[in-house]
């Protein structure tokens, strides 16, 4: 079956859905997206590109971006990140504390937030001017200078973080924190504001899907980086549903609170669902659904 | 570079290797293997196979059968299986009561100690002669009579298993164990002790690297709960080491205590390892190398 | 005030109370009991005794035996006892294995099932007949040699303890159990199966009220034990309302889920309730406020 | 025997006693005190006062405050504080997060930090200038104007109490905190700082003793109050080791980390400790010996 054809029928079925979730709202500026939206977005590694829905309207890509960071970091300290975040599927909601108090300040897997919190405190010991130099590689990889952070977002996110402020004091405590934390959650809650649609965050996670080249083939992650990239995503992408995710959908990929999912299958595709109904473990319901329905029919899955 | 030359090449540097990994004592019967084992077997689906070292010295696949229970409670109950064991990593060691307690007796996976307890209840509901029937079933996949338990090692864990026990009575007062606990045990601890080597390993695990067919191309399993279990082994398959498995080597897998891996990449190869000696996480310390040098120099992952 | 006036005063205001907490079910035999009755009974130290409602009607003492063990198991070992079992409260209802597992097989403190099944082994390898030397170790203290165990509620508890069978199997694989689980459950059972009335019950705890003493003057125990006894009896008798009954009531003491309740005032008084409801915590509703009520109208508590 | 002549044995005992525990040092100003000093003082309720060694050297009674801020914020909003709150033990060391977490934001009482500070946002809404209201509250209890904060202090703990914020904005985002959280914590670090040498901080505490009344008789709490206060002290005054206490000891009492230690015999006595040298669960080591001497010699314990 033609990949046009198949997203639009999963289109068509999930958009008349009875069942859409809940729009986030504990970040006051994400509570104002209508749940009606749903995007598909395909590129193929053999050049070709099928979109459909409201796959042109800029979201908050959210916890999508800490993959982008990950990759960032691994590019600028190596193996030596690892010292300081592990990567196990943490077996709990993306906003627990409890583990990283057990585990002495050590998070789980770059995805949870005290890991992002530990890598944003990386990046800001390499970049120059961390804001300017992380949105300007992401928009290398996509090749797209439109791309942006929502201030509005952002600010929101700041005004009432406060699990992300106890989180970034608690690794603060424990030493697993050099910059400040005020320093290390205004940047934080910039990535998270990145907003793409669809189109923008597949061309983004290409390079996932393409060993580490971006659309234009240019080079931006040595092969043996993606692999370890992808296995996280496989493993921790999906907060406390990582396993459902992975047995129902069977890619790597991450979804973020704003409702949208990306997931590669590497040598093959990336693909990017947006759809701002989380269902209760915090992912996108209709975009867990329509990738599911993707694999299924493809029968193109990692597994 | 040719197969047998890459494994011949791994087993050369590795059996040097002068940290082997602690054999596991916990089952008195498992202690008294030697460290210096190390087999490692390989079966393409092109219909060719590999093998170097120890490969037809037969151990106690302990964990491993897990695997295949879950196969076969699985076409007895389909779907109505996941209302009982969960699929999400559990994020603790394999022996560990806590989060069984705290999700009210629905074990985190099938492959954690509790969740295989269920799927054995669930298997005495359905087979007739339970014990003969599964060893029927292993032998069935893996077309090779030979295969047996090791009854030595069924009584040795019978007799020290407090923390099973313990398990099982916890499932039980939670309602989530139909059989009596003794019944349960017996049968689960006879399964643990099922006796093959490399080959006769990567040979019943073939099934799940072929869609569902094993080596003669018997149809065993249908492709979709295939895909199912492989991303079970990916997320679960190595107790608190899953990601780091997942990270390193990048297949779905499944280690046991008797110092056993097997692995698969759908549609490409299956491949088993031995090696006695375990790392601080239970699992193979060899073995866990053998397949990383083996994903890496041949770059056939999943990620 | 004269003391049976209040202790009549208390049983007239509660008797019509519109709730009186839920009959505990888990033990089936325990969930034959009415929950209408009421009985309060006051031994005071100069000699006096009062009475009010069911005082004479035996009741399960269940987990108030832990205290009587716990006072056998010091008189043969001594501080000993404190390497197998620590004096901290739990902070966790009263069948919670996860503190026991995180702490490595010591549990919390010997009124938690886990701390009471280490006190029975310990009584199991000093005792010559060990559920006939305990009874009689109870009589003598009550000088009433028609205590005895009710042997239905044993046999009932036997069967569906599969909760503290978790427990016992849990602390054999920790290596702090000594004697077969069976044997060491069996015995435990029939410690909590101890039938008394009000009476009864205030008669055999008196000692703890008197500095060693029972009724007649006859020492049991040193002052020095019964200090440290009355401590625990403060900081762990309750559960997880060991706070709240030090808080509202004020005295050392001891619940169980038959409904019944006893507490000291050292030097002063020993009172004991039974009223089979519970409240959600498993402790005695109106047996709580009764004490409630007693220590304010006297104004006579420990702080 | 007499009491100065008892407090000068244990002190003779004690200041020779070659373990002295460890001076707390992640406050950095806590921890520039002088191991070897050691004071007792006692006030007996017939007006008599004793006192030995370093008794009248100041120091930072640290948690001790919680005590007095308890006392305060119960005047101001009575039993409704108790929705915020909890009363039962903690069973963990004073600084965890997981529990607070576990039970969304309630702390399970008023002296581990999160409860203080809970406390301290319930003050900052009844006190006009809450700095200076509550050290006047202090003052007129001890009926000495010389006590005051020590800024030093306050300071040195606000630029590194990290866990301290990081519980703070727990409790914001489950809704338990009104006020900005850096105002709590700046009013939370400068109760902690309140300076009193031993005499200061016996007098403060005789109204526990006393039942509400202060050394001159002037009545600040009813007794009611002061029992439940009492209470919480014996269940929740040692962190991790109130059971311990309770057990050792047998009085209501409160530590902090500066050294100090008062307890109270309610109708009898109010006594305490200075000794800077810390045990592991963060209690004066020879505070808590001294204690334990002086109820054993004068057999003057509540239990």
């Amino acid at each position: 079956m033609e990949y046009q054809h198949i997203l639009e029928e999963i289109h068509t079925t999930l958009q008349n859905s009875p069942q859409k979730g809940t729009v986030a709202s504990y970040i006051p500026e994400l509570g104002k997206v209508n749940a009606d939206h749903l995007g598909i977005y395909l590129f193929t590694l053999d050049g070709k590109e099928y979109g459909t829905g409201h796959f042109d309207i800029p979201f908050s890509v959210q916890s999508i971006s800490k993959v982008l960071s990950l990759a960032k970091a691994l590019d600028f300290v190596g193996t030596d990140l690892w010292k300081r975040v592990d990567v196990e599927p943490s077996g709990n909601p993306f906003n627990f504390l409890t583990l990283l108090e057990l585990e002495k300040g050590i998070p789980r897997n770059p995805f949870i937030n005290a890991g992002a919190l530990v890598i944003s405190d990386i990046l800001l010991s390499h970049l120059k001017n961390p804001k300017e130099d992380f949105l300007n590689y992401v928009r290398e990889l996509a090749e797209d200078s439109s791309i942006s952070y929502n201030e509005d977002v952002a600010a929101s996110e700041k005004a009432t973080g406060y699990r992300n402020t106890a989180a970034a004091n608690l690794l603060k405590s424990f030493g697993n924190m050099e910059h400040n934390v005020e320093d290390v959650l205004d940047f934080y809650f910039y990535q998270c504001s990145l907003s793409m649609n669809c189109r923008q965050l597949a061309r983004t996670f290409y390079v996932f899907a393409n060993s580490g080249k971006n659309v234009s083939g240019k080079t931006f992650l040595p092969p043996g980086l993606v692999k370890r990239i992808n296995a996280i995503m496989l493993t921790c992408g999906f907060y406390d549903e990582a396993g459902e995710f992975a047995f129902e959908v069977g890619l790597p990929g991450k979804s973020g609170v704003g409702g949208g999912i990306v997931a590669v299958l590497p040598g093959n595709y990336c693909i990017s669902t947006w759809a701002p109904g989380l269902n209760e473990k915090g992912n996108s319901l209709l975009g867990m659904q329509a990738l599911e329905m993707f694999t299924t029919k493809t029968k193109l899955s990692i597994f």
